[in-house]
């Protein structure tokens, strides 16, 4: 399965080179992240205050080509394997010519926020992962 | 009394005309209170472990000058008036030119982090930011 | 006139406290300044492309109530008194709840890019922020 | 051969769960490579100023631990390989308890700023790289 979200590149984002800055690419991927798992039926607010957290082990990204101020990005993200103890998500994002200007990739795993230990994902959860 | 603290300007801090983002004042603001009350003998960190947060209630800032790219900036702090239940802050900001690039005003509050409800500055804080 | 533009809040951008770091209201701000100008006929990113630049002479906000995570925000932008060398751009943020939670003024100049000299904004961009 | 650079955590850098926000290490990684190339004798601003740019080609990064409010960071940074047309640099991130909490790896690539195509690093440049 795969979902799309658009992103619009914010002034403040952009460096002085004109180019988005490479640090922000990971809230795009947050943000794109948060509203598929809306679409799928998960409110990743509600399953942090039901106390599970959900912080990144690895990231990696790969520029293809610059994304600029006031472009209008779509993301696409991808669950890439089975969801248990881990997450790993894939995005591709492309600007509103539809060049592929990076791709991305952020593992996951599920946590109990009081006692900081990893856990399997819940199956009310993970079936809309899935 | 009057407070110094030196700032390094961050590549991603500026935008695509150059100038340092006005957004990130306030980050430069923040950096600067949490050192100059660690000179004075306060770790805002231990404040807050303790129970005592300090929101702000209103900020202004006036720009004379755009900020660049590697800019070391010294930012001077004061604390003006009484500290009870609240405190406020003047920040003037130099680059090394020592030409004034900014001017701004923060007044925080004092708040109970288990209640949220507004309380005094203990004693024991109160007396190293006067 | 008034216009109005929906955000919401991302992860990254909630402090320890669990609130809207106040800087990033200045985001907030820019975000909904571009797409009322956008609405009322004005790419910001075209008039910066044919060289004119509209930087933040000054800015102020107040904080009546924390912004949260995943808070769905609704900001209300009006353009103050007339357009000439300044334009002043008042805000007003509520939540999900349609609680006011902060209230801001930006100060903006216009100036020639090349030259970086302010100038008076050119009838064809005037028309539309009146 | 191997640098240091240290950053004091700021507050706004924390996410609602208390931790450094894992877009933040860009920044860190950034500010550390910009020091370490001033330690070795090249002001970055100058290279980009005499119209070569760095851009990121790609990016990866692990997190170990997580990195906290006020913490005092140490991060060490190698240059692998040799530089021409690319440069690699590989960080460790150590908080003040000398735990590492975060290695990342940049793949930074050299660019004409006027003609936007690929170059090799000139050699007054990259003789204090190496």
């Amino acid at each position: 399965m795969e979902w799309t979200h658009k992103i619009r590149v914010r002034y403040a984002e952009c460096d002085r080179m004109g180019f988005v800055h490479h640090s922000v690419y990971a809230l795009y991927f947050e943000e794109a992240r948060t509203e598929i798992l809306r679409q799928a039926g998960i409110t990743y607010k509600e399953m942090e205050d039901e106390g599970i957290i959900m912080p990144v082990r690895s990231m990696s990204m790969t520029f293809k080509k610059a994304g600029k101020y006031d472009d209008l990005l779509t993301i696409h993200v991808r669950i890439e394997g089975a969801v248990e103890v881990r997450a790993h998500f894939h995005y591709d994002v492309y600007n509103q010519n539809e060049e592929l200007i990076c791709t991305g990739y952020t593992e996951m795993f599920f946590v109990n926020k009081d006692s900081m230990r990893p856990l399997k994902l819940p199956e009310k959860y993970k079936k809309h992962m899935q």
